[in-house]
């Protein structure tokens, strides 16, 4: 039996609500030896209370030392083993910018590039030209006819776009076009499988055509695809766990990974903390399972913006009562993966993770929501796959296995 | 290679002896924030001693977030995966009861019913009867005959008995013929798959019989099957380890699932964890592996009461001089599942573990035995399916893994 076999077979109704606040990149590191981290320098009065009532752990978003890039880790935390479930890049892009990838569908990403006039590739994010610049190129694009498919390219920011490719018999094992470095050509989409040789002819022909769209531009006259893939086909989280689940989140990415897991993703104006918790606190009754997502503390990191990222952790804490005036029973304050600001990028570190739930939860003997006071909380080092089943637990959403 | 071929490769002779002791549901939760557990809160001197000399942990009995029954807990306990080696209800009850349950014979749980006139279910515990008046209804059933099959049927306690079919072909995917209401008649016996239907016609012919059996009862005049099963065929516990296996316990749900791994288990006079111990003491020199059981730290948790679970530890401490005295090689202290007297019933919370071995444990810092401090102990949290390992190494039963 799989594991989602047997939450599928213990889980039941409950009155209890469960909310997974992700502060997206929150584990880091400290910049000076002996230093806090991020999270341990932010004044968090109200993480530290919960901390104290609550227990704490760490979580291993996909193994040991594997560093996880957004999507995978957030399948983690969904409960889903993101190495089982591979979800191709081209459509997470595509539905994180509402681009609906159906099962069969190919999707892409797409980047601008500037060529030479030999056809070589002189800068791989076309000068990162602006999105007002690239919005026109990509509905040129979306005019290109290809007989015997549907082709529809979306533009996400900057210079990337997505592309998805419809029709009959199409297959998605098909190389990059980007060659990941300067001075060559685009390559030709090649077919990985005899199978994907029509959709990578396809592909090329649509190449084609977009590059004709493109040869009066300064920066951006070329492009490069990556991340061919279909929709898996993902179990839905809705069944599995048996939770009426809604994704409050601002960045199409995490909007886009929700919806794949079949969460009902909410649209709503502002994109600060207060915003997402208000939003959380307009649909409070209709959902069991409210899943928020803060970008900002991964930005800040990759930016190695160390204070910046602090200050936005004391902002999510400074709006946390709105959403404690909810009253949640079981409360989650995780994250995807670690963005430790010295390092400028996702790291394996291991997760920071405070559970709170006043009714069911072992308080442990920590006091503050620190990376290294959850190190040594209660729950453990676990692997976030793990975090679901804990959340449903103590929401009493779990009936006993076996007598 | 399973984690078991992987034992039976490494295992050696020692002449070391290994305690598991076991006090079913120690695990809890403090009553109000900040005051202790059950086991925190008991005073427990010979078992701190342990602690200070020992190594602590926690065990997760299923997955996390599972609350487990006693009967995967236990299988757990011994090494087994639970979810991997499901033993159905009706053998455990039969087991437990001393009801043999061979391959291919199929065994079922029972309980005695109130139906009214129309035949629909009252009372699905027929009133709580007591073991008395049980006990003679179960003697007139066993005397029904079925042709082509053996049938016997065992009181359990109360309203609660075993029905276990012997013969050629019999199938165990039946459906539980309890409704789980009252207001409607007890179900017929519905064959899963084509294979158990003339299994399940068999049953149902016997419940026909059985309930002219009971026509003349006031209370028990119906009955329900629920938990059809059969000998799962469990690997044996002393091929595995390579172990001479006791199990010292007084119920029969723990005595049942011992014997279904090849441990023999002991008649003893008495209750009281001093009789276990003693019992232990008179075969001391037969064995390598001694499971010993105490019941009602469970039984105390899922009354609600604190104190007396409290009261049972230290009662179990009070004893424990008895079982050092035999100078155990190995001795861990530990639990099935947690059974929080606050929650009335099983959990999924880690389960406190004690690790007591002078010759070949690294002590952690922690001296007394407690839920928190075993949240801080020197073994971590990890699956309860990795104990038997642990124990079998600290006394010298596993040999090194390569070269």
């Amino acid at each position: 039996m799989t594991d989602f076999q047997l939450i599928r077979k213990l889980r039941q109704e409950s009155y209890r609500k469960i909310v997974l606040l992700v502060l997206d990149g929150l584990g880091g590191l400290p910049v000076d030896l002996g230093g806090p981290t991020e999270l341990e320098a932010a004044r968090s009065p109200n993480m530290d209370r919960l901390a104290s009532e609550g227990t704490l752990g760490q979580t291993i978003p996909i193994r040991r030392g594997i560093t996880p890039g957004s999507g995978p880790a957030h399948l983690a935390l969904f409960g889903y083993d993101p190495v089982q479930f591979a979800v191709g890049r081209g459509v997470l892009e595509a539905s994180g910018i509402g681009l609906s990838v159906a099962k069969g569908d190919v999707a892409s990403r797409g980047n601008f590039c500037t060529l030479d006039t030999e056809g070589r590739i002189i800068d791989r994010r076309a000068g990162r030209i602006p999105s007002d610049q690239a919005i026109p190129l990509v509905e040129r694009m979306s005019q290109i006819q290809i007989p015997g498919v549907e082709v529809e390219a979306r533009h996400a920011r900057e210079y990337r776009f997505a592309v998805v490719m419809r029709g009959e018999g199409l297959e998605p094992d098909i190389e990059d076009t980007d060659p990941q470095q300067t001075g060559v050509s685009p390559l030709t989409a090649r077919a990985q499988t005899t199978m994907a040789q029509p959709t990578a002819d396809l592909f090329n022909k649509w190449i084609t055509e977009a590059h004709r769209c493109l040869a009066d531009q300064p920066k951006a006259n070329g492009l490069t695809l990556r991340g061919f893939s279909t929709d898996p086909g993902l179990p839905q989280f809705p069944d599995i766990f048996g939770l009426r689940a809604a994704c409050v989140a601002v960045y199409p990415m995490y909007r886009g990974v929700s919806q794949l897991v079949g969460m009902q993703v909410q649209d709503f104006p502002g994109v600060q903390p207060e915003d997402e918790f208000n939003m959380a606190a307009s649909i409070w009754d209709e959902f069991d399972f409210f899943f928020i997502h803060i970008k900002k503390t991964d930005s800040k990191g990759e930016d190695g913006d160390f204070a910046g990222k602090t200050a936005i952790i004391e902002a999510v804490d400074g709006a946390l009562p709105t959403l404690l005036d909810l009253n949640p029973d079981v409360l989650c304050v995780t994250s995807d993966h670690s963005t430790p600001a010295r390092m400028r990028m996702h790291s394996w570190h291991p997760v920071p993770t405070l559970l709170w739930a006043p009714a069911t939860a072992l308080p442990d003997d920590q006091t503050t929501f620190g990376d290294r006071a959850c190190a040594q909380g209660g729950l453990g080092t676990f692997p976030a796959t793990d975090l679901m089943p804990l959340l449903m637990a103590h929401a009493g959403r779990l009936a006993k296995y076996g007598a």
